[in-house]
């Protein structure tokens, strides 16, 4: 649906998803309309943001009683998503898998998990939270079949860079890596790194630069 | 240790615990030195990055060698951690909230998560991940009493925010908050937003994206 072949920068991609799921809460809650400074409220940006975030993708129908709740859902909806809901699998149904699982089902979006892999033999061949689990040999074959573009790795970190090529040849399109393990794939495959233990201690690092400051002064 | 009183930029703080992993298995295979531009390649960056970063911590050591594995190890050591061990509570004992628990915790780090908070009165007095989970009623003594800085938010979305007032109440100094509300808090506590599924759009976003691309071409 959508016109756009440059694609949008990452930040505001992160920020429509973010305003999509404020815009579906108001909308539950009756809430018809809402002004560009409310959204940056929630948000904690400012409303000069929301209001350029908007124009990038090409919205534009700010009234005064501010932008129509429904229509920009169904307009970050025609930015964010394909016509076609689009397939993840994980690989590694561990408690991080069990939980990202479950997480992102839960949720009312064009995007599903659909696919489990493992290679604990008790867990193969079951369905995990609601979606069958496959052994991870098997990875290229399941994958091909059941038209799957994105993978979620939550295997062990140790683990993750032996499945790198069984990722390639599957024609997976975009990897969210949550080991700590960094994964270099060929041009083409979007790759999103997202470790824990990097956030965690980046949080701990500015709470203890913080506290050196405040006993220096 | 560290005698910066200028917080060093996320970014840099985020690389920098990355290349300390990475510089820690170096270090367990035997090996004592590694170039920048070995560094760089395995995390998909430029060496001048790397060069960068070190020198911004104020690590100059590289020699015809290359840096000493371990010496730089202790450096970033340095830089990242408290000489005290950081001490962090989990809100929400689900999936998520263990998966974060056993990963984090099965990592040799300066920082651990040391206690757990819940709603759900078959957790409550128990020990799960090795961890003693409270109800997250008490919350507030426990953590004084526990000295804890930091908070990980791995509630379900919809309870999240009526617990920033009891978070800030507690003294804590930073959060990492996974929930999918975006939470406000006062200037001095660090808040770090996590939500699996904004990154997981994004990465669907950018295959579409590639693929709208290729078809037009």
């Amino acid at each position: 649906m959508a016109a756009f072949t440059t694609p949008i920068p990452e930040k505001t991609i992160e920020r429509l998803s973010e305003y999509r799921r404020t815009l579906i809460a108001c909308h539950r809650r009756g809430i018809t309309h809402v002004f560009s400074h409310i959204l940056a409220g929630i948000h904690g940006i400012t409303a000069v943001q929301v209001r350029r975030d908007l124009m990038l993708i090409g919205f534009s129908s700010d009234t005064k009683k501010g932008y129509d709740v429904k229509v920009l859902i169904d307009f970050i909806d025609s930015i964010l998503y394909s016509e076609n809901t689009m397939k993840v699998a994980v690989m590694g149904m561990g408690h991080l898998g069990q939980a990202i699982t479950k997480y992102f089902n839960s949720k009312q979006l064009n995007i599903r998990i659909t696919t489990a892999f493992d290679v604990d033999e008790a867990k193969v061949g079951q369905t995990i939270m609601d979606i069958p689990c496959y052994h991870i040999n098997d990875f290229e074959e399941v994958v091909e079949e059941n038209d799957i573009s994105i993978v979620i790795i939550s295997l062990p970190s140790s683990l993750a860079s032996q499945y790198t090529v069984p990722i390639i040849n599957a024609g997976i399109k975009g990897v969210l890596n949550f080991t700590s393990a960094p994964l270099n794939f060929p041009q083409g495959i979007v790759v999103e790194n997202y470790d824990i233990t990097t956030i965690l201690e980046k949080v701990a690092y500015f709470v203890k630069a913080a506290e050196e400051n405040n006993n220096n002064q």
